[in-house]
């Protein structure tokens, strides 16, 4: 991949606000919105959902998920040719108990701060999603296959 | 729904140019980046794939589908209260034998005028996503699930 390539990636994966989330509901598959912050390491993938939302019980039914981080479409280029990330993983809650929490709290909020108020409502829950692989077209194509280790590798080129 | 929550709808209908597909992938979720076209009436929304892609191989082993479409983030709101419907439907792919299958060309291509030259290769295949229902969040705690009929209704107060 060359530096263009990764500067793309990276700006999507640090950047970027919203994903889709791909969850599996009854056997069909079931696409949300999601908002997400990446571990700076990129080793884990940050969703905050509301235990009402039917992705929620989706995770805690079957882990498998995808996460699609795509370019927005601002309208000024072939929408065919924007950068976007699939992310396959396991998606985990993370209780408040968990030893991590308050700093995976931290790093969620400070990429969302008007999401404080939904900390202190008590059905709103924190899943990671721990990437297995991905697969990011930086643009029409131009495809690169992606493992965990490329991803961490990748983090300590900002 | 009151009419600025159509309206919104409408919008991402028929202005949106990506979509979040999400298909199952050896029982497992897959989430990718599709341009779509809806018809006039909302029946059906075409997508236009490659037959190396690897959501196309699963729609054709299991034709459900979840189609996202979401409003572009462009940074000026809060990312939770944007836009989005989620199309729960079936992907049927549409033969160029099939007697719609130019007025379905035509209307992929009124959209997307820069796809011309994908229809004369052979590996790109249009598929025709027929909607079961949908999830239509309007903002945040604003949501409205729909059928294909209230989406047909809705189609006749643009």
């Amino acid at each position: 991949m060359n530096r263009d390539a990764e500067l793309l990636l990276l700006n999507l994966l640090v950047s970027q606000r919203t994903a889709a989330l791909a969850t599996i509901h009854s056997g069909e598959p079931n696409a949300s919105l999601v908002l997400f912050a990446a571990y700076p390491d990129f080793s884990a993938f940050l969703i905050h959902v509301s235990r009402l939302s039917q992705h929620t019980g989706d995770m805690l039914a079957n882990p498998r998920v995808s996460l699609l981080i795509s370019q927005s479409d601002l309208g000024n280029q072939d929408p065919q040719t924007l950068a976007r990330i699939a992310i396959q993983g396991d998606a985990h809650p993370m209780p408040a108990s968990d030893q991590d929490y308050p700093s995976a709290v931290n790093l969620y909020l400070s990429k969302f701060p008007l999401a404080q108020p939904l900390f202190s409502l008590g059905d709103f829950t924190l899943f990671r999603i721990l990437p297995r692989k991905a697969r990011y077209v930086a643009g029409f194509a131009r495809a690169f296959n992606l493992t965990p280790a490329s991803l961490r590798n990748l983090s300590k080129n900002q």
